[in-house]
């Protein structure tokens, strides 16, 4: 299978080639990338030296459209929805990991975002959160890859709110992600200097993935959900860390948690509840797709607080990708997603 | 006026040291160290080296006792009350930086510790958060230093509790904080592979910092506060931030939320409110005695988010013991307290 | 085929668990742990949850070494010499990753470390750096797996040594090495706060590696040959980065150079050389088994300067140890040890 | 006493006015940055908040020149000669932390940099070591502010040259430096992600502070010195380690070499040799303007091997600029530099 990446040189790209060059059933036909054009990605990029020989390529829709069967998108937003399109039309199935078509309201969209540019994809763009919408992303033509701060909640929440456990009124999401999240580009706040050392919130109460958070727990809940999302920054390369705290609407136990959420994720290969009541950290899961789920019951207060954790750059990003594309198309779901993860 | 630091060899007695050697009004007398006992402090610390040559003895009560006149305990908490009674009785006054005299209520202590040894001494100890008990603490004999969190939390959220302006029930405070925090003793869980590139929460409904947080809030409330306080480990050396959420309980703006901060803080010469809106950043206070603040209004939601920054083993520790001792001395506040943060 | 992993609670441990649990030739009979006898293995070490669940045992020879047809020791040197004759006397075929088997001549081993246990067992070992032995290893019983640092060193100027290209009486090598090198035990000079924002020298001049280093390179000179090699502690959690200089005997370009390493390394599937003259950077080999080496000819003093870089828990470790057991298991040598480096 | 500070918005400008708003004799009358003109440089830097507020203005040489005394240029090098010049015009005192003036053969600086603009004011500018060049420095009306590496290098080598000890066709300096030596400008390399968990060489046989370098060590030899210098990238904000290897060029002891350094520097109030052989380690001097010097005599090869370390930005910029101020001004040499490092 032909598959191209197109704007492989930010870190969400290079993760796809670093996951993609060992698939057993990819093989990649093109890639792209402005900045770099007419290098090979093994100069750009050293980690995939002997790895893979390709030079990065300019965004010619009907070459690339043409030879892959197909393209993820790994643009910013604004830039991919003026590409998703064509590609579209070329016959080859999208995995697009921009936001463009990940909220259904093309009101909200343009409310966080920008105008939007081709809004009649909207309904039939699929939410590409496995373990919630297997079935849809399997005969999926486009898929909207979900944002990383949105995976870790919406995996950390699911079980209580499709149970009605908590008032999800009181919801408050703390969440802190590695540096990758803020991309490759060259800005000052990312400097080294700036982050090493450092820790502070940013974006409170306008950070963009809260109408993603929102349209997903909304869904699971059966009503519209509001919550406060507060995001920080970590001096670590990669892993997001969600801390989320609700008013339980009804007595639960830790042992009834347990039982809850394994039946909910007993069978989702990626999902892994540790045992004993141990909590997540994101060191324990670099370089994976697994997203690891903790919690505790506070009888004191009467909250629950869950810990989520993923690496951005993978479950959060190019590994849910490629899961994504594993569904599409008929694969073994966890084909070329093996990697176990790296510690220390 | 001579001093003497009792528990010399870890990071917050060789803080001590770094902001005393400096203090123009002050003679450290005596240091002492069970595991370095004979070895010069400067070969323990080659950051001291030049600037202090005293060696490590142990803790003779009557000997050190007789020479100074303050005395810092930076011990773990039951050791510490194992020799705050003597040094008392010696004459001097003592700033302790144990977690021992700080709960008023006995039972809460026992509760959350272990057997109280020296409880007669509960009702003297004044509690030394400088901007909320300055008044007590001038003449107090004996001053139980704040714990880190508690300090960063109780600054944070002190103005809204004081004008009641939240509802205190639906206060939610996540908190991460630098591996100075963990102190030196050598665990495998501090060791640097297994922090570095990590995050995590721990202690989650049961940190021992949590008594301390709810009587501070709960005098500053006028009824018993209870929250939910959740700490995390940051990979950083330095530094603690706290995002603390709650349920406005009236209608309040950006605006009158930094008059009402100005008011309370506006004095307080290690308390700064950013101009503009900035929020802090631990990176920006490192090695200063300041505690930094910041607040949004989240109008969605009818939640204020306040996030404070501040040193932990600075304002969170040895620098704010510096402070009670220069407030217990009549020096000037800030005497020996003038570092300017480092960054980067 | 059968292996055990013997001290499987260090990063070397861990490291070849997270290479074997992928193997597909390998399946994991036992491991040992004397910290952790008892425990299972994924929540000590909870990145491998849902990977591997064997419980800790005790080192029984007898029993361990019936139900493997390779053993693995990650043990300190004394330990390993201990058991590495039981396990070959149960028929088994043993990589040991310590230091006691690697040096040839038992008056050195016994000069730098202690006395040896098993002298007559140094002549049989081969050393195993597959670039250098592979025939000897194939066939091998007892194979000593090669130090972190003496891998690094070895494949960066082996190609001059054999060529006679430099003297080797100007030889100067400058390593450091990223903190899992200092291994897992919990010592104070391995905390986080120790080894972060730091970095330093150590064992100047008397480092252990130093002999194993100087018997590979007087093998490949055909003559004695003595280096300065220092060694430093850098605050990262992988990697190892050698800086080697020496004068040039002859006049040789760059291209030379070039021609010389792809002749002797172009059919190594682990040893890269950077197109282009890029020099390594251990951030481009996290996690692989990679060693990369760059070099610049100084034209101003004559010299060469060869900079290697390689994972010290993979090459230098757990993966070479891997690559060994290939090697004599008669296996593809990259067998299990396709991992894309981890960047960033 | 009135100084300006030119180009305040780097790492060398923020780090200057940490030191001179502390300095008791020091008035900042003026600072300038061309990113950040109009904007108050503690909303800049919050670091600086409530300890200084002043905007950042263009460099109208004129207007801060007949204003200040001294002036720092801490700007790129060509950029800094081209206002230099006007600043010495107008009576003021120059500081300048480029390189422009630094070299005092204008063809070696135009061979390394390019062409220069005021060689007129290189016989006049005084090279700014204080441990080597105090009486020129102090009736200087120039002084260059020597590089951070040779800094670092200079008093490492310096009493050995001296006397003759080493033969300097041996000199092998590998320095390793923290990444606030790259500067703040926004530049994918020095991006976190790109810094954080690596390690590289970089410049290798053709870094700018080379003919530097050689300059004073070949003033101190007496004859002209060649040097390899290979400077390394550490992901730490601050600090530089030299580690200097040299031939011995007749027999000395450890102990003769501690009495060397000592009648060298034992005068010298920022260089320390620790007690008891005691290595330096970047961690041991954060924020204070000291110079830490190591040193072994390796029996075995006949070299020596001397560590020294540096704060980059204070002995290797700002802090060397400060002293350089006092003794121009006849202040206490050491006023506004009594900074205890930070550890950890």
């Amino acid at each position: 299978m032909k598959v191209a990446v197109v704007g492989a040189s930010g870190y969400t790209g290079v993760e796809l080639l670093r996951l993609l060059v060992r698939h057993p059933e990819v093989e990649i036909s093109a890639i792209t990338s402005r900045q770099y054009e007419g290098q090979n990605i093994a100069q750009v990029f050293p980690s995939l030296a002997d790895l893979i020989s390709l030079p990065c390529c300019e965004v010619d829709i009907a070459k690339i459209g043409s030879e892959a069967d197909f393209v993820f998108t790994a643009l910013p937003h604004k830039t991919a929805m003026a590409v998703v399109p064509g590609f579209l039309e070329q016959g080859c199935r999208v995995i697009d990991l921009s936001a463009d078509y990940r909220l259904k309201d093309v009101a909200v969209y343009e409310q966080w975002y920008q105008e939007h540019t081709s809004p009649e994809l909207l309904d039939e763009a699929v939410y590409g959160l496995v373990e919630l919408y297997r079935d849809e992303i399997s005969s999926a033509r486009l898929v909207a890859n979900p944002g990383c701060y949105p995976t870790s909640v919406a995996l950390a929440v699911a079980p209580l709110l499709k149970n009605g456990l908590i008032d999800h009124r009181s919801l408050v999401i703390d969440s802190k992600s590695g540096t990758s999240g803020a991309g490759r580009s060259a800005k000052t706040g990312s400097l080294f200097c700036e982050v090493n050392e450092g820790f502070k919130a940013y974006s409170v109460g306008c950070h963009r993935h809260t109408p993603e958070i929102e349209q997903t727990l909304s869904a699971l809940a059966g009503e519209a959900v509001m919550v406060n999302f507060t995001p920080h920054l970590l001096p670590v390369n990669r892993g997001i860390l969600s801390t989320c705290y609700a008013q339980l609407s009804q007595n639960v136990t830790q042992g009834q948690l347990v039982a809850l959420y394994a039946e909910m994720y007993g069978d989702q290969p990626f999902v892994r509840i540790h045992p004993g009541g141990q909590l997540p950290n994101v060191a324990f899961l670099q370089g994976s797709n697994y997203a690891d789920i903790g919690f505790v019951v506070d009888e004191r207060t009467g909250r629950v607080i869950v810990v989520s954790a993923i690496d951005n750059l993978v479950k959060g990003a190019a590994g849910q990708a490629v899961q994504n594309m594993n569904v599409m198309a008929g694969f073994v779901e966890t084909l070329g997603l093996d990697v176990v993860p790296l510690f220390p």
